[in-house]
C-alpha cells in the first residue's frame, strides 16, 4: 500500500478512512484474546459489554477476558447471546475512580484495571482496552508491564482526522507525561513513525515537531535540541523529518506524525475536539433556523451523515500507549458502545500485527545504532 | 448590560455577537486617530489600504496615520475617494519581514512598524494596527512604548467564538512569550479580566486556568502555584476564579477568560483555527457530493452564510497586546480588507474607551493591595 504520495490519491473520504483503519483486517483469522477493563468508564459496564458484543459480531477471531464485578458482568453478558463461549469473566471488586491519583491507584491490587493489565503481563491476552482513568492506567501499566528497553517516557498516541490521503494523522504525546526533554521527543518521533507505519501503512512517514512557528530560531530550548536529534535519527527511524509545524498542521497534510510533549498535546487534542463539536452544533442550529433550511437538511441528509461520520471522534476512539511491553488502548471515558467497539477494533489490529514487538525491535536497533555512532 | 447570567440570554447568535462587538459603538463620536503599519502584511499595502477605506466608510470618527513607502501609499490612497482628508502618510522605507528575528527588527529605526508605534508613543495617535511579524511587533512595542508599571511579561489576548451569551471568550497569552511563571499567569488573569470587562461588557468575568485536567493535583508546578495566586486575587481583580479548565472549555461556556502561557496558547489557537477550517472544507465537499446535496446547499444558503459568519476568523481578527503603555492590535498576517477592517474596529473601540489607562489603573491598584496584604 502506498498512500504516501498525495498526487496519487484524492483527498480522504470516509471510505478511504475505513479502508485504512481496516487495513490490518487482512490479518483477520489471526486469533486474538483481548483483556477488557469493564468498570472504568463513565457510562458503567453496560456500555462496555455492549461494545464488546458489537465487536464480537463483526469479528469471529477475537475472544475476551473481561474484568470487574463478576455478578454484574455475568448478568450483562447473558443479555448478549452472541457473547456465549467467547467471554471469560474475572472477578475484581475494586474500581479506579476518574479522579483517583495515579500513584494511589497503581498500588491497589484488587482493581479491574490491574486485573486487565495482568492478563497481558501473564500472556493470557495480547492487548488491553480500558475506558478508565488515563493517569492510573499509564502508571499501573508501567509498573506491571514495564517499559521497552531504551524508552524513558512512554507516550499516548492518538489519530486525528486530517487532509492526508490516509485520512488521519498521528499525534503524540497527548497526555502520558506533562514533561518531555529533547531525548523524549526523539523517542516519540521513533515510536510515532513505527505506529504510522504499522497502523496507517505509511512506508516512510513524514514527521513534524510542534512549535509556535516554523522558523528554526523559534520555540523552547528543548524543542530546538530535539530538532537536531530527530533530524539525525531519520534514517534509522525510517521516517522523513519535515521540521517545525504549527497547530494548524495537526489536521493538515504537511506531515503524518506530529510530535509534542504531553501537556501541549493533550490541550491541542481537547481544543480540536471542542472546536469540531462547536462547529457541528452551530451547523445543526443553522439547519433548524428556517423552514427552507429544514427542507435543505432533509435533502442533504446523506451528505451530512457522511460529514458527521468523517469528523465523529468515536470512529477513531482509542489512544495507544507506546513504549510498553504490551499493547494498551485507552478509550474515551465517555465512550458508548460504538466508541468501545472502535477501541477494540484498534486493539485487535495492533495485537494481530505484532505491533508491540515491532516497535520494541525498532527502538532497540536505533539505540544500537546510536551506540555505534558515538 | 448583563450578559453574565446564561439563563437570561439564549445561546449567542451572530447578531448577539455583533451587538457585543459593537457595544463600544456607543462611544461613536469620540474622535480617534489610529496609526497603521501599512507594509507588514502578507497581501501587501493594497489590502491594508482597502481595509482602512472600508472602516472609514463605516465610522466618521476615525482618522488614520499610515506608515510605509510614501509613493506607493499615495497611489493606493488616491484610489479610495472616501479617504480624502482622513489619512496622513508617513514615509518609512524599511519593511520588517515575516521571518526576521525580533531582536534584529526592533533595532531598525527606519521601518514602517517602528514609525507606526512611535506615532502612539508621541501622542499623535491612540492605537496601532499592524499585520506584520508578531514577535517583532511585540519586541519593538516593548522597547518604544514600555510596559505598564507592575507587569513583567506583556501578553497577547485573542477572542474565540464560544457558547457563551457574549459570543466570544478571551484567551491569553496566545504567543507574546513562550514562557510564563506563576506570577506571569496571575498578571494574565488580571489583564484578561480587564479586557473582558471593557471589551465584552462582563462585570465579573469568570476565569479558568488551562491545564490537562480539572482536578487540583494535575499539571505542572507553576500552574498549581498560579492557581493559589489567582484565587487570592479574585476580589481585587474583579473576577471569579473557576479553577482548572481543559482545551474543550476554550470554546465552551464554563468560563469567559482562559489563562495560559504563550506556547500552549499559540498552539491551541492555531489548532482550533485549523480544525474549524477542516470541518468547514469537509462541509463544502459534502454539499458538492450529489445533485440533491447541491440543491440543498442552495436552499440552505442563508443559514450556511450565517454559520460561516459565526465561525469566520476574520470577524474577530485582532490579537490585542496587553500590558503596554498604549494599545497595539495585531491583525493576522494574511488578513484581507475585511480582516483589516475588523482589526481597525477593535482598535477604535479600545482607544475610544480609554482601555489602556483602565488596565494600567487596575494593575496598579492590585499591586498596591498586594503590598498592603503582605
Amino acid at each position: 500500500m502506498s498512500a504516501q504520495n498525495p498526487t496519487e490519491a484524492p483527498s480522504a473520504t470516509p471510505e478511504d478512512a475505513d479502508k485504512v483503519m481496516g487495513r490490518l483486517g487482512a490479518l483477520a483469522g489471526t486469533q486474538v484474546t483481548l483483556s477488557i477493563d469493564a468498570m472504568g468508564g463513565d457510562r458503567g459496564p453496560a456500555a462496555i459489554v455492549a461494545g464488546i458484543s458489537r465487536s464480537a459480531s463483526k469479528n469471529d477471531s477475537v475472544n475476551f477476558i473481561i474484568h470487574g464485578d463478576a455478578a454484574v458482568l455475568r448478568k450483562l453478558v447473558k443479555k448478549h447471546k452472541r457473547l456465549e463461549g467467547r467471554v471469560e469473566i474475572r472477578d475484581a471488586q475494586g474500581v479506579v475512580s476518574m479522579d483517583e491519583k495515579p500513584s494511589q491507584a497503581m498500588r491497589r491490587a484488587d482493581t479491574s484495571m490491574r486485573s486487565a493489565i495482568d492478563a497481558v503481563k501473564n500472556g493470557e491476552a495480547q492487548a488491553i482496552v480500558s475506558c478508565g482513568n488515563t493517569g492510573a492506567l499509564m502508571a499501573t501499566s508501567m509498573i506491571r508491564l514495564r517499559k521497552i528497553e531504551g524508552v524513558n517516557r512512554p507516550a499516548i498516541a492518538c489519530l486525528w482526522p486530517s487532509r492526508n490521503p490516509q485520512g488521519f494523522n498521528v499525534m503524540l504525546d497527548v497526555g502520558a507525561d506533562i514533561r518531555a526533554d529533547a531525548r523524549d521527543l526523539l523517542q516519540y518521533a521513533m515510536m510515532g513513525a513505527s505506529y504510522a507505519r504499522n497502523g496507517l501503512g505509511l512506508e516512510n512517514p513524514r514527521i513534524g515537531l510542534l512549535n509556535v512557528g516554523t522558523e528554526d530560531h523559534k520555540g523552547r530550548a528543548e524543542i530546538k535540541d530535539a530538532q537536531e536529534l530527530i533530524l539525525k535519527a531519520a534514517g534509522i527511524g525510517g521516517f522523513q523529518y519535515e521540521g517545525f509545524v504549527e497547530g494548524g498542521d495537526i489536521p493538515g497534510d504537511r506531515v503524518d506524525v506530529i510530535v509534542t510533549d504531553g501537556f501541549t498535546g493533550n490541550i491541542a487534542l481537547k481544543t480540536g475536539e471542542g472546536t469540531a463539536k462547536l462547529v457541528g452544533d452551530f451547523l445543526k442550529e443553522a439547519f433548524k433556523a428556517t423552514p427552507l433550511s429544514r427542507i435543505a437538511a432533509l435533502l442533504a441528509l446523506t451528505s451530512l451523515r457522511r460529514l458527521q461520520k468523517r469528523i465523529d471522534p468515536r470512529r477513531v476512539n482509542g489512544g495507544v500507549f507506546l513504549g510498553l511491553r504490551g499493547t494498551v488502548v485507552k478509550s474515551h471515558g465517555s465512550a458508548d458502545a460504538t466508541g468501545v467497539s472502535a477501541a477494540i477494533k484498534l486493539a485487535y489490529e495492533l495485537a494481530a500485527s505484532g505491533f508491540s514487538d515491532r516497535l520494541a525491535a525498532r527502538v532497540a536497533s536505533a539505540a544500537a545504532a546510536a551506540q555505534t555512532d558515538q
